[in-house]
């Protein structure tokens, strides 16, 4: 092999729905801070920080979180080898298939694939599962981690275990869907199902030989838009119409329910994939009472509740097993124990256009430049704050419908108008006419802040030319 | 007397805390739309609108919401005699004497007190109590209003009704004080008590001549108050040494309970405090399944709730008896049966400087020009937005610690800096350095809206030195 350091292969491009209203389609669950400060993104990237064992990892997401991929890690401190652009949504047997392509150019390589969003305690029985599934991928299998169940869970599929191998890995007696609570007790009782993980271990050269011999449409369709790939910036664009030809399925369907090669790791780690707010709220220290809160929270003679702010002061009186999230333009209010519920009332949401926005983005919209809040919006104007990181610069754009002022509160700006530039210092304000070509850059080594008034007819995000842009976004 | 006309005396200065997080102490209850478009104080002043009945409403506040009393009275298109400003708070016997002075300059008249946030029915039943307590008060009576009880309420005090009179009115056999529920269930079924409403009629000389008997200091202090009093703009300020003279004490406890005098009015009205929220639900009309709510709001599953939003859009989920209420800056949940609590948890918030502001004021203020919200707080700058009424002016006035950049958004400013006068027209900017006397002006006829960004090293409101004022604020 052209090395014996593992790839992490990390699975980025998932749209959960039931963490609102904090997750929205444009920044999901994995790039949330829902246990303690780094996204869950960040937790993962910290976890394969152990230049020992992981090699730089493989990042697959889709074109509208690549800004988001590379910020958080580099604000992780985390090089990737490369973050792959889907095109198109083919889930994640092609996902996998093309990253394994990408992750042994030089040579087969061993593959550890992961998801993105999970809850994972970093602790001995984390490492000796990898080292068990490390055995395993070397001695000839796909290794599958097998999460040891803690309570007859009726969200996730079972595997369930036969005869153990030499390296600790065992047999794949067969796979089962989610059952109901009766089916799951039962299994747990058993003794050798475990939870289905998502997770898997493998050599990229027999992965890809199983993936051809069993799902030759997701192999040809992956090894072609890899070929077809186009960089851009530090993006992999996989080839739009290769990639769109692979079938629509789960690597758990197209390869490890038929392979005869699969392997399952019994792992007896602490793991939550953290799918709702229930299960955030298990994974966070809940106080005397059983409650957890963040953010501007206070508790009044309640219990098992799960409150949650980013906006507003909330107080909670009275009330038990209740979910209580604060984001700045929404509030959920429901039982902890529903909590599954909250995917039925996004996709409510999403079918009113007045409501459907509060499902796609948050107030402030993160560029790869800084980023900007909407802090009031008017009948025929617009406040935004915008935050500019040192060094960058947007695009050189004009807009049609709209003049902008705008104001520095804090740092120092450079604003080019036509053909003109000019410096800009806390406490000055400069005016855009409509129609006018400007760019703004932040030439100086602390953060730009600066309030922008828009008045128009029209104040869309889409009302924007890009005339020049240094993130390839014309 | 003077005129037939009876002389309402609107009791407009209680700051209750339990209608958390919409009342705040500078913008309680009565001065909130709870029940449709109009808030309580205008929905009382409507109900007083009979020529042939009622004369022009005297009413009682403090300083504090003098601009809001005579806002929303112009807003209901209702002329006030005039609008007294308390110098401290004296319970409500000092209050309505001195109101009973100012109502009677001319002689003697017929004087109904009520208060200025409970939601009544204008109906027959409450025309005819109004007949007979007019009937009693001109037989020599101080009537007050028994309302019928619908419910066992421990919330109020309890008039028990002795022999009837001529009039329709009965003799007062005794007060009680809140019972509890088993007393209040013994009071109901006796048939003869009534809910003590604190409204009253009676002709002002009876009333005052009874108070000088049995309360002597609260009729020399409001007496005294009454003479020394001032004129300011158009609200009458009573003397604050002579008014701070007056004992602490409601007109209950000081006339009512000890006067030979009193009668009960027995009136089965349509009547509410609106103490709590629950008692806010109870008056609104709910959806099949108990269900009432204002503002953007979605609910699911749920039932017995009252979910009212003012800032964020709220999606409530399998609740039932629950009450969510979002403000801005704000959001209260709890059950709706428990809605008593409002009042200690806000008590709980004033504690900490951190949360009292949350109590005492909402992110807009309301001016005698116009108003302001607070959309942007910034480190060492805030954004705000601006409305001005049209043909109002701000101050004459200059910041030490402020710099202001202004954008008009909407109609158009006249702005003096020093002695430079200069409009500015939607789309337009204007800068005042820190320290400039300036002066904003709405010329126009419709209304001014400006967005300020103020940067400087401390914001707060009281930066500010008003060198002239149209509105008596110096």
């Amino acid at each position: 092999m052209a090395s014996n350091l593992i790839v992490p292969v990390i699975l980025a491009g998932g749209k959960g729905t039931r963490l609102w209203p904090m997750s929205r389609s444009q920044r999901p669950k994995q790039f949330l801070a829902l246990i303690g400060d780094l996204s869950l993104f960040q937790l993962t990237l910290k976890r394969l920080d152990d230049p020992t064992r992981y090699d730089k990892p493989v990042v697959v997401t889709n074109s509208e979180y690549r800004f988001l991929v590379a910020e958080q890690a580099q604000e992780a401190g985390v090089e990737l080898a490369a973050v792959v652009l889907e095109p198109i949504a083919r889930n994640t047997a092609a996902a996998i298939a093309a990253a394994s392509f990408i992750a042994a150019k030089d040579g087969p390589r061993l593959i550890h694939v992961l998801a993105s969003d999970h809850n994972i305690g970093l602790d001995d029985a984390y490492r000796t599962a990898i080292d068990t599934a490390t055995a395993a991928a070397k001695a000839g299998r796909l290794a599958t981690f097998g999460i040891t169940p803690t309570s007859p869970a009726t969200g996730f599929g079972y595997v369930e275990a036969g005869a153990a191998e030499p390296t600790g890995a065992h047999t794949v007696k067969r796979f089962v869907e989610k059952p109901n609570e009766d089916k799951a007790k039962e299994m747990i009782a058993s003794g050798n199902f475990y939870w289905n993980s998502g997770m898997f271990l493998f050599n990229s050269a027999l992965f890809l030989s199983e993936c051809k011999a069993l799902a030759p449409a997701v192999y040809a369709a992956a090894e072609a838009s890899v070929k077809s790939a186009t960089t851009d910036l530090d993006f992999t664009r996989l080839g739009e119409s290769e990639f769109a030809k692979s079938p629509d399925i789960s690597v758990d369907y197209a390869i490890f329910e038929k392979t005869k090669l699969a392997s399952v790791v019994p792992s007896p780690i602490r793991w939550s994939d953290l799918g709702a707010w229930d299960a955030v709220w298990k994974e966070s220290t809940a106080d005397e009472a059983g409650n957890v809160t963040r953010g501007p929270v206070n508790l009044y003679n309640s219990k098992n509740s799960f409150v949650l702010s980013e906006g507003a002061h909330v107080a909670v009186n009275g009330l038990d097993d209740a979910v209580v999230i604060v984001s700045e333009d929404a509030v959920y209010v429901g039982k902890l124990s529903d909590a599954q519920d909250v995917g039925r009332v996004v996709k409510d949401l999403m079918k009113s256009p007045k409501t459907a926005k509060l499902t796609e983005e948050h107030r402030t919209s993160y560029r790869p430049w800084g980023g900007y809040s909407s802090v009031l919006m008017g009948e025929r104007f617009q406040v935004k704050r915008l935050f500019v990181k040192p060094g960058k610069q947007l695009s050189l754009q004009k807009h049609h419908h709209r003049s902008e002022h705008w104001i520095v509160v804090r740092g120092t700006a450079e604003v080019q108008i036509g053909d003109h530039k000019q410096m800009l210092r806390e406490n000055e304000s400069i005016y855009i006419p409509q129609g006018e070509v400007h760019r703004l850059s932040n030439p100086g080594k602390i953060l730009l802040e600066l309030v922008e008034v828009q008045t128009g007819s029209y104040l869309g995000e889409d009302d924007i030319m890009r005339l020049e842009d240094t993130f390839g976004r014309i």
